[in-house]
């Protein structure tokens, strides 16, 4: 984030008066190998995909490539935390450059937030004890033994403590227009989900757990087999 | 495609009977620079991403880098083609290599489908002359321009041409649902539909235009002055 108004070329910013909106925002997201990932655009935010290092990662059925384009060294204090989802959370967890990041980062964050199991890493930080959270669907039982009370909540804010955790992948979508609403205002996530066009009319209606049958739920299981 | 049922490491493949599912389908998304992602994952279905080069492209904010990993001749026939949407799409009118790629591929897909302005480019192809097909709602004389009949639908279906437009962005999520039904079951789609956990509650009720007021359109409009 820049406070004098002024560019990295040096240019003056106008962009964010001329929206109507606040101070540009740098919005950092985790990335790791075996990932997941969900975006947006505003042109006062600024996205920037850190991680170990600079380069590429895989999703966790190494379908697809994304760029890592900083690394968290260079981002210790970005005004937005995404910590996404994926199997690729798990070494994470474990991870004490990761968490000592997460934990410097938070301190100073204006949000810091996570999709699926984005929030095992915050709740590895520590910075989940006692508070409701949510994750994957699948994992809350990892998500409680770090302290946090596991909700089965599309998205959880904690307005006090700067946190917001997103349930399974495609929350990630619901939280980003959410955030979009908390850093500029209403209509700048009105306007973020009409170019989106996100007015979803899923053909089943097997989204949630307590929706899906058993049939859904053992080809799931199956299909979680796979996944290595 | 492969059908011996034995892959390329030479191992019997058993994924597609354990999964009740049918043959292994290869599905080819095109990429290019300045592009919108979406994606999904079973087993039986292998997504591959091409482009004219292998390496890396950027979404068209640029903060999104992701790889190509096959060129679109390494890749003449696969099974299903998704042509995704962005600015990106525009120069691909007219790129007669993308073109021959589309109309070639199509000859012998499963499914040629597009989300977002992905359908411009099956359009310019010849693809979708006199049938109906959707797009990103601010490109409907664009895609008509090239014979098709706009519909404000979110996924418009041809089985007999055996074409699937998606509208914009978001609308690919549905769409792909709606492939993975078509490619291996309803159950595999709804078992889809749960791992990513999509149950969607939209904080707003500005996802599509009918929805939008004019304070929202502008602001569109304004972010889309932003876009260069």
């Amino acid at each position: 984030m820049n406070d004098t108004g002024v560019n990295d070329t040096g240019a003056l910013e106008t962009g964010a008066h001329e929206t109507g909106a606040h101070d540009r925002v740098q919005v950092a997201i985790a990335l790791f190998d075996r990932f997941t990932a969900l975006l947006q655009r505003i042109p006062t935010i600024d996205v920037i995909f850190i991680g170990h290092r600079r380069g590429e990662v895989r999703t966790e059925n190494a379908m697809l490539g994304i760029t890592v384009d900083a690394t968290f060294d260079e981002f210790p204090e970005p005004d937005v935390m995404v910590f996404p989802g994926g199997v690729g959370t798990r070494p994470l967890e474990h991870d004490e450059r990761v968490l000592d990041w997460v934990r410097h980062a938070h301190r100073s964050t204006r949000w810091t937030t996570s999709v699926c199991t984005g929030s095992l890493v915050l709740g590895a930080a520590g910075l989940l004890a006692g508070l409701s959270a949510t994750t994957h669907w699948s994992c809350y039982a990892e998500l409680e033994a770090h302290g946090a009370v596991p909700t089965a909540r599309r998205v959880v804010e904690h307005p006090d403590e700067r946190i917001i955790t997103a349930a399974g992948v495609s929350n990630g979508i619901d939280m980003a227009l959410r955030l979009v609403e908390l850093l500029v205002d209403r209509t700048a996530a009105q306007a973020a989900q009409l170019m989106i066009e996100y007015d979803p009319q899923p053909p089943f209606h097997s989204g949630s757990l307590a929706k899906a049958d058993d049939t859904i739920l053992t080809r799931v299981i199956e299909y979680a087999r796979h996944r290595r």
